[in-house]
């Protein structure tokens, strides 16, 4: 290995650090930044090692944010080398991180030498946002970050996040913006009897099928330029006693929302329950809010992210606000432009992740253009 | 306590026979009857002990059936005095069995002796039949001693069972038929996926919900004057990973129906199968018919019932086919007449199970009045 962002990529790998785990990763970071004026603040919560590392105290404050813990390996039989051993097989590097999101790491840390070493007096501030939490609860990592960054007034006005957001070839997706989770138990309460006297029992899975088909068949809201409709899925049902002969009590259903921009949490929460009061149900709902949907729209961050990607690739990347949730979810809360580019995520939390190994290169090549058109006039 | 009949139903609660147990009983009835030429024929099979007592050769053949079993009494802290312990407190005899059924075993004893001293020479013939797996899976009891009959040409004319038919007053109520139970595990099969990326994934729970809507309120068929409308429950439902990010591959539901002769099993499956079809599903249904439904018809049996209840209550007994199934149903397959009849039901299966404690000796009146009828020109 001769590629610099390469050999750190696979540095960081050896560095197992399963969720919550660090495993040494932050510290790597740190002392490799250190040169460069990076000052350093860990943040640890809990079990979690966060750490804030910043360089100069201008404007604009342009951040760089991702996550030093994966997800568990499963067993290494399942992985063609050890998961924790990074290896380069037939132009790929193998190893758990590889894609989510070690190489996102390194090439921060390689972009930002490469363009302080031709750019020593860049203007503004650069920071890094490192979290070992994202991969599990997501309770002491990025949010409690970003409750520090606003007690202390340091807010961001561009977040970079290193997720791996490409689907065929590095840079072909970035995301601009994701949906919002929202989650809720439904029980609904009927009167328990024998299977054989039903008059004197109220089924509650017979009350509650009517409504659930309601619930899965509904518009939500309509698809936009910039996110899909609001998705409604039911993940578990359960109603019975486990004997045969009786009527069950009650019928619990978890379900979810992803829903955009388009819709509310709080209109959705309405929503359901006109539906089920419609139905004439005794319910319960308990909801939990995830995250709330964000989208950062076309402006300074978008532009420059795309002219990064298409200087580098040659391609034009797609703005998507599809899949699950990320750590931008809190980082908007700030008012910052948040966009998320990062490697092919198609092996990611499967056996043998790995990414192309001329990839770590290029991809630093895209993060320090982009900090070049946020920090140069 | 002076009655006999109320004597030996203490007694035989003292037999405490937790089901497949017989505690005893049914040699306890053997010693009472074989001075009166009951031959008996024991017909244990597995667990279960079932007993065949027959006095006569001739015709027609009287058959009183009846349970030594009982249901657990459940924690003795929910008793007012120990289950096994039989007790008179306030007019009530108490103790597991003493409604459900070992006041009818009693009776059926007391009244046969009766009968026998008044008319020695009675024509026609009188058996018990006896079985200890009445409140369990009845997998080896009646339904085997049915089988052995059938083998030796033992075809009853007249069965009487002795199950708890009263509701408010002894004799108020007799049933003369019962409905049929009918058990089905549906399987929908769905596309297990992640809830944000629904469109790769078929949710079973959204595809089943109208379809479970559609048979919860089908009307299988319409009320007769024997029989309630045949009624359909779901008892469990199951669907789910237990993650609330996974939408499941598949959903159970476990239903049940209990069917009149207006309806076959075989229609009902038929129009289940058509309406899970109508609504597109991938499914498995596993059958299993727990009984066929029976009607014993006006006609001298139910004749001879309803006039021996008259003459010593004075009430007018209802005919109902109402409730869950009984040992009837494996009677009525030899083609006998069956009816049951027996004491008040609103204490069984429960804490403090009683009966009034003149009632004894009013249902043996009832029984003795009842072989008088079928058996004395």
């Amino acid at each position: 290995m001769t590629d610099p962002t390469l050999e750190l990529t696979a540095e960081l790998i050896r560095h197992a650090s399963v969720t919550p785990e660090d495993g040494g990763c932050q510290e790597l970071i740190a002392r490799r930044l250190a040169p460069l004026d990076f000052k350093a603040t860990p943040l640890d919560r809990g079990e979690v090692s966060n750490l804030w590392l910043r360089r100069g105290t201008g404007s604009p404050l342009v951040v760089l944010a991702g996550h030093t813990d994966v997800v568990p390996p499963g067993p290494e039989s399942g992985w063609h080398s050890l998961p924790f051993l990074p290896t380069i097989r037939d132009g790929f590097l193998y190893g758990r991180g590889a894609a989510d999101m070690k190489t996102s790491l390194a090439a921060f840390v390689t972009a930002i030498e490469s363009i302080l070493s031709t750019h020593p007096d860049l203007p503004g501030s650069i920071a890094l946002l490192l979290t070992s939490d994202e991969e599990g609860p997501a309770l002491d990592g990025t949010v409690r970050v970003v409750e520090w960054l606003e007690e202390t007034g340091q807010i961001p006005d561009y977040c970079l996040v290193g997720e791996p957001t490409s689907v065929d070839q590095l840079g072909d997706t970035i995301k601009n913006g994701r949906r919002g989770s929202l989650s809720g138990v439904l029980t609904v309460r009927g009167t328990q009897g024998h299977v054989a006297y039903p008059h004197l029992a109220r089924n509650p899975i017979h009350l509650a099928a009517p409504a659930l088909a309601e619930l899965a068949s509904t518009v939500w809201d309509q698809a936009s330029k910039d996110f899909p409709a609001t998705t409604f899925q039911i993940s578990n049902l359960q109603s019975g006693t486990g004997a045969g002969n009786v009527i069950p009590g009650e019928l619990t259903a978890w379900f979810n929302f992803r829903f955009s921009t388009a819709s509310s949490a709080d209109s959705l929460q309405e929503r359901t329950q006109q539906i089920l009061q419609r139905h004439g149900l005794e319910f319960d709902l308990q909801w939990s809010l995830g995250a709330q949907p964000f989208l950062t729209p076309q402006g300074t961050l978008v532009a420059a992210v795309q002219e990064a990607v298409r200087h580098v690739t040659g391609l034009h990347p797609t703005l998507s606000t599809s899949g699950g949730t990320s750590d931008g979810r809190f980082l908007v809360t700030l008012g910052s432009q948040v966009v998320e580019l990062g490697p092919c995520n198609s092996t990611i939390h499967q056996r043998n992740e790995c990414i192309a190994s001329t990839d770590p290169a290029r991809l630093s090549a895209i993060y320090q253009r982009l900090l070049l058109n946020l920090l140069t006039p």
